[in-house]
């Protein structure tokens, strides 16, 4: 739980929109009940954009009411669905976003996604003055500023359900599970999977794989005897990694079995800390969009709901604590 | 729920042996505690064998009483272990397995796997004389004479749980699905997870890929603008298959995204059929033993329990019906 | 699996009508979805009734296309509702119903539900000669002449889920649960729990409680040494019996703990196995009725899909065999 | 994710001893865990102590290696069991026990579980001066000075399976459920599960029941056509509240349907999130009594791993936030 800040309401607003762009994370179904609850509570008229980016330029929205949300908060995936648009890359197109906004009397903004969406609203509003705000709606937790993510607690809880299972499989001689986790640029999943899935090796995107040195905790785990030895991998770049590593170590004396989770991890039911995470950023950036605050994300730090202004974020990346992966090793051993 | 016989007791049994091998199923543990409480209320000692045959031919069994199998029954894996022993291949290794069992007074066995693990069974008491009693367990469904396994069910819903999460993110552009399950030659959990997950297209193992009909479909959903696409594609034998399946998608047309599940699907808690399944056939295989029945496998059919000779099942492949394919082609259109 | 029939098409049907009546079964809706993709694969137009029975009397269906029941087949509930109408009781209603759905063009009406639904679905026909067919929807398993029913094999895993964490808590001193499941006057679902939760005692609805026979077996238990004993209960009529027996049992020196699931066991995604059985008989059911066959349930019995007169429904009840009780306690001691 | 310390090492530690007390909390067994692997990694004897403060009151220890905590970080309950103990109670018998401790080498106690553990721990190390640390195990979420507790996540998931799974049946007429969580004293858990479940009623322990306010949401509800309504209540000191309010709705013209978990959410298998808490929270522990610290709990504050003087926990109370309770209202709404 965080501690929910109570911004003050100071100005008027009659219309916002909100939209979830880029990959789908699970609790965002929450969010934007929590954003359409609330601004209609405190008077305010909701149109919910279709299909991220591409939808918002090409005026693709609707109003909505409560009934709109009902049933959503405990759903996968997004009643307003999502897109990677190439469209709103260009400056000319934003502008004529923001008109196409003002034209039809919204005045505010409110975008659900990753660093890319936000990157986009942070555009718009420096660009055309129309006001945006931003909430960290992506399973892969490496939004600068905020330390969780919506969609993150989802995913990590989806990796291991599968690692469970093949800790049941290894009742016969050692096997090594290569479990491949999401995570093109940031090991934030991989690194949270690996200390609660007990892995003895964690691969980050982008470091290289030390092979030797894990031959050498295999062995080590073969003389304590243990049942199985769990490889968390992150997709990095290279779609061939995981099954090089598993063809690798089978070679070397370790017979592998790689797990390919993909997608799934995006979907699912989120948790209740997803959905709770959800729901309060959707309802205090409303109250912040009342307070006249804009150009920001809401996440959290330090267990409070804060704001994080949008610039921030684009020229900043978030790293994983050398210390974690430390921790991972010990636990494991 | 089956019927269950009641055999008559005619024999005395001082003392049986059980074992688990081949690949992992969820439900062995199950069995082997009802092979393990209907015997020693039978007035019968129980021996458990430690991995399979490898241990039965070292003679690695050890006493059973009933705190032996306390609380396995929800737990996947097999606290027996198994493993697939190349030295029981050997007639002779055979002749000195049952000799070895003679001698420490074991009377009897109870084999829990798959095809090759029941073909081991009859080979032994053919040759010995040695009575062995087969249990199904594998998650393939593949054995004939019977018309379940324990481990099926719940390796159909474990496939089931990643394909309800993956509908979850089809909220974009239309997305196409490839999920690889398990089934080297056999395809009843492709058919089952494809009918059960609303799949378009089921690919079975050894079946050539007709490419052109997957993409006829496909444009088809796309035309009746369907969120998302599965394909269900069991293992077969090339490990390449669902990689280069995936890719040839996405040259022509229709990104796809791979999810290979693996050895989780031979993991997990079981499901209730499981355990309820290896609960009867467990205690009736004991049951038969002690009727003098042997060189059988005990399995359903027709929603009873029976009994099915070894010599059958090891001359004999079980196939899925045509017209099952056919259904979950109506149902997903 | 069940072997599925083929019945030979030998009438036109323009129009059928599908409801969902009576308590919420899981597979509902997988049943829906086959009966209108089989009817609009056969050229047949189906119409969707909603709240059962009720939207029957009222006249109260829709024209259904394929997407109507699109992303459905993984849900709970039911998309057309359900009701329980005291209207219908009326042989007068039954006749303006039937004269209704004539002058509509509707020829036919699929009635998913339990014994009641199944009734009124007969006297339906029976009365006014207005073809119907049935499709057992109830998580009781208490249909007469089907072995199964959709939602039966959801509701036990969903009681087993709550039972496993029980076990789980058992980690002081010596700790009996009282979980009680639903069954009024049916014991399929307490029986099953039963087996799969490994219960010493379970008590069915209607039978008295042997509160001694209890205490020996807990006695019995402690003295082996067992973490926790699990006394499984149907609710039976007596809204009290649970915490009365909790409280007994606790007087008698042995501290239990209640646990009542209600409703939760009507919810939920359906299992694998009631998916594959709500679109087996929701399909055939559409055959079967091409076929010139109605006033019938489509059920299973010994691994088939079979039809069963609705009239031995209604004058038939279905008993658990005691020889699966006697099974429970052997597995249990 | 938290900040984790690295406090300086500047003692010698040659033994300690570890206990969990209380009622269970899924994530006790990965605390074990990361206590004994972090201990073997420092150089340190670990000792398990079996059955909280009854076991070491009676010296009922055990030294652990590496493999007694291998393969428990995912498993619910603990694998040293609890108990709650009345002799502790006594100054004489814990200054026998510290003697006893120190007769056995054992310099340092971690303490894992709620207020009453802790209190015991604390007066422990007053009175005898013996080192403790402890750590914050209990589903309830309510020691003073940390911001969550090992169990209360998975314990707020396990009521949202329930939740979840009631919504679907709500496929009738207006239905109301009243969903008692636990929680004698603290509504942490019904806060929680409150907001992540939608509900428009949550009744805090000890709060009066104000039925007129629920009857008015109910019509409200009833009015926007809301398809069912969810009352949240914490279990409090009155074991008939749950059944009282249910009755006294269905009276007042509102059909509800209750459904008591109990111990249910004392177990199953731990989330990530109390995975990587507990992982965290207990190799810190470690780590502060080689730097000499002792007489505190281990928790999080502002996403840090702090420590809290265990004076502080025994004189404070934890309280449910005000405004938590407003937000709720205004999603479901």
């Amino acid at each position: 739980m965080w501690k929910i800040p109570s911004p003050k309401r100071c100005r008027d607003l009659k219309r916002l929109a909100v939209l979830t762009s880029g990959g789908d994370a699970p609790g965002m179904n929450a969010a934007i009940r929590a954003v359409a609850r609330t601004a209609l509570a405190r008077g305010v008229e909701v149109y919910g954009v279709s299909k991220g980016y591409s939808g918002l330029v090409n005026g693709d929205w609707q109003c909505m009411d409560r009934t709109s949300v009902a049933n959503i908060l405990q759903t996968g995936g997004t009643i307003l669905k999502t897109d990677r648009s190439d469209a709103f890359r260009d400056p000319q197109v934003r502008a004529d976003t923001a008109e196409r906004l003002r034209a039809a009397g919204i005045e505010a903004l409110v975008v659900i996604g990753g660093d890319g969406s936000l990157t986009g609203a942070h555009r718009l509003e420096e660009e055309t003055g129309f006001p945006v705000i931003g909430l960290p709606g992506t399973i892969d937790n490496d939004i600068f500023g905020t330390e969780d993510t919506i969609g993150f607690d989802t995913a990590v809880n989806t990796a291991l359900e599968s690692i469970d299972k093949l800790r049941d499989t290894a009742t016969s001689h050692e096997r090594v599970f290569v479990v491949e986790v999401m995570g093109r640029s940031s090991g934030f999943i991989a690194t949270s999977v690996g200390i609660a899935g007990g892995a003895e090796n964690i691969i980050m995107p982008g470091h290289p794989i030390d092979f030797q040195l894990i031959c050498e905790r295999l062995n080590d785990s073969l003389r304590r005897r243990k049942f199985s030895s769990l490889i968390v991998i992150a997709e990095g770049e290279d779609p061939q990694l995981t099954s090089q590593l598993t063809h690798d170590l089978g070679v070397a004396g370790y017979p592998a079995r790689a797990c390919i989770l993909g997608h799934v991890q995006r979907g699912g039911s989120p948790t209740g800390h997803d959905r709770v995470l959800a729901s309060y950023l959707g309802s205090v950036a409303v109250d912040y969009l009342l307070a006249g605050t804009s150009n920001v994300m809401v996440g959290v730090r330090k267990a409070e709901v804060v704001t994080v202004p949008l610039q921030d974020i684009v020229s900043n990346k978030k790293v994983v604590p050398d210390e974690l992966i430390d921790l991972a090793q010990i636990l494991a051993t």
